[in-house]
């Protein structure tokens, strides 16, 4: 196995500069969209809250309308880009071997494979599924118009108030696994509370992708986003 | 809010130096506990998989023996480690603030908290809960014995191959919430075989920290870590 790509530089500071040139590869990638008369958002959440499930069952739902494409980032293997093929979504899959999340010229590489099958034009909205991870995603602009971060009935109440950086930057925060709170030790109105309280003005949906319930103001949402 | 630390260094190659002194410290640590006569272990999962929650039942059932001191990781709060203090044992918050992981000067201040009060050698067993991140800990040695990998029933089959790293660096993998299997479509065994095809010779558990099962060869396999 190789070593991780260190998450951390010790006490040296170059983060200003790297991101700067992060920042500036994601206003490149957010003008190249915007030509194209599209929109993108940035999906982020720990492993497994339920990203793929939730996109599953939105393009089966959509069934073409509004028009998706996936940029589907992942540190290995290519299964969750299958699933969303499977969906008949025009899917790039960006693996990251060893580094914990997705950075924008990662996107421009794959927006530029997006694109070589019909251009951007084809597209309402590009969805990004970023590495399962509840930290470090948080620093790195790809280039979206909005960012969304789910969290699991099944991670518990305190999530928020944990990962105040992933939450407080989130335009919507999705609550997932709703079929599965009875079963649980959890009130799901502590869990919106503690979002509002690190993110007063996010949008809160709460919904299960497997029982259906929430879907609407999900679907109503990303509709919402396209122009 | 303020910017995460850089989880990566695009291609500036500074890697090696920089955990060279955490291996360094890391060695430090070790040798520091064991001349205690204890031992330490490193937890690690994504968030909401359960560490505190074991944590908390296992001090429940072990009532002082052995005797355990704990290393709390946390980006913000003392949530966990004050419901560690409330079951009895000596618990060190170390809140990493901005970043992801915890490093090995980290656990070498905690150490040095942890002596404080009566020195090291009062403990059997240290434990490190490490923050909820399933990609960066694994880069980083602590000064632990033995890893420790959690991954919940409801996290689903598929992560051992999607966060391959982490998994083959572990000892013992346990996981959790079995307690919630049945209201999922997941197979535990099919959990398991991925376990296996990542990492053939770590040690496999599964329990749950809600109805006791399973609780004790995790109790078996945490006391034959002691001397």
């Amino acid at each position: 196995m190789p070593e991780l790509i260190s998450p951390s530089l010790g006490g040296v500071d170059l983060n200003l500069g790297i991101l700067d040139n992060n920042d500036q590869t994601a206003i490149l990638n957010r003008g190249q969209i915007e030509r194209a008369g599209a929109r993108c958002i940035n999906i982020m959440s720990s492993p497994g809250s339920g990203k793929t499930t939730l996109l599953e069952r939105t393009l089966a739902e959509f069934a073409g309308t509004p028009r998706i494409g996936i940029l589907e980032g992942d540190m290995t293997t290519e299964l969750d880009a299958d699933r969303l093929r499977a969906c008949g979504a025009p899917t790039v899959a960006i693996t990251t071997g060893r580094s914990c999340h997705l950075e924008a010229d990662q996107i421009a590489d794959g927006l530029r494979k997006l694109a070589e099958d019909g251009g951007l034009a084809r597209f309402d909205l590009l969805v990004i599924e970023n590495v399962g991870n509840l930290i470090c995603p948080a620093a790195y602009d790809l280039g979206e118009h909005a960012r969304v971060v789910l969290v699991a009935v099944t991670e518990g109440e305190d999530k928020p108030l944990k990962y105040p950086i992933m939450f407080h930057g989130a335009d919507l925060v999705v609550i997932t696994k709703l079929d599965i709170a009875p079963y649980l030790k959890l009130s799901v109105d502590k869990l919106k509370q503690n979002i509002v309280q690190v993110n007063p003005t996010a949008t809160v949906l709460a919904l299960s992708a497997e029982t259906g319930e929430g879907m609407a103001d999900w679907q109503d949402w990303l509709r919402a986003q396209t122009v």
